[in-house]
């Protein structure tokens, strides 16, 4: 009596990705996907050009991705998500609140630059991701606002923000002033003027906070 | 001896417009251009379709406008008149520069959300301008700036607001925190929430301003 087949240990590791999780090549392809788009077009490449540009067989990425949307939400997730980790990397600090929350905006701002343009061009996944309202936006915007909740508690909690305004509401109005430099085409607008305009909404959401 | 042939009396009256000015026609044209493109789209219509539609030969339109383009933007340049000619009006009004300034934030996100959106559909025009950075959407910025200095310059004479902070950093940073609901993109985002998310933005910035 033969053993009955066994099915390889599978997990959704996000959005239309299958196979294999944590595995090395799931990141290489993320990679070299995210390096292929920038320089042909999201757009304008299909899954059997990229495969052929990156040496691997359709079949081999269809293992790890049903489509090219999935390739192109774990790139956004994965950009969304390098963000986010310099972001909390700001909150953990042992500073102020005040002082966290003022350079939650310049790190924003430059780091979306940085992940969103290359020589000033937008990444045309971006573009499609907004305006198709992909998946990965949503979790990215889930974690700014907790990002905004953690240091406005905190603030509050160590005494150096007034208590009187709803906290729900504090939090949503500090949310807002954030999207400017979080959206990727609002902050296509203003690339010139990211320190300036950056350091004007902090100290006026500064200033929104004394006590 | 005749006459020499005088040439009618013309000037530009907007990017790519041309002919008589305060022509009733013109304005015409352009109400009945917009309505064709909401319902069919102006990506997919062409002049000629245009003048099909509205009963008008396509040599009459192009007497008024040089392109396409042209008609769309004076389509554009009416929405955004019609939104700061409101904004204008509050403005205008002899209370508060906080309780005027408190106002501009839903008067901007509903008058946007009427303009811009019909049914919820994104007028495709808004999108092409956006897109392509069309002129029109450069002079209502500078309204937006106009608006934001003088409730700000008139609170302050007034004595209703903090002077301590530089004028141009306040404005500065008040101009970014309309964005999210002057920007249709932004804007088309929020739909759901436009009364409390603007609410809880004119505070903080109200909260910023106390002396």
């Amino acid at each position: 009596m033969t053993a009955p087949a066994v099915r390889p240990i599978t997990a959704t590791t996000g959005a239309g990705q299958r196979g294999p999780v944590d595995h090395e090549r799931r990141a290489q392809i993320i990679a070299a996907a995210d390096q292929h788009f920038r320089h042909y077009g999201f757009n304008k490449t299909t899954v059997a050009d990229l495969a052929k540009a990156i040496g691997l067989s359709t079949a081999y990425i269809y293992k790890f991705f049903d489509s090219k949307k999935a390739i192109g939400e774990a790139i956004c997730t994965r950009c969304l998500d390098a963000i986010s980790e310099q972001l909390r990397i700001i909150v953990a600090e042992p500073t102020s609140a005040a002082d966290r929350l003022r350079r939650i905006y310049p790190t924003l701002a430059r780091a979306g630059a940085e992940l969103f343009f290359e020589e000033r061009k937008l990444h045309d996944i971006v573009v499609t991701a907004v305006a198709e309202n992909w998946h990965s936006g949503t979790n990215y915007e889930e974690e700014l606002r907790r990002v905004v909740r953690e240091l406005v508690v905190s603030g509050r909690e160590a005494g150096e923000f007034e208590t009187e305004t709803p906290l729900e509401e504090v939090c949503l109005g500090i949310e807002e002033t954030l999207w400017p430099f979080a959206h990727p085409l609002m902050l296509e607008e203003k690339l010139d003027k990211l320190d300036t305009a950056t350091a004007a909404v902090a100290g006026l959401v500064l200033r929104s906070l004394r006590p």
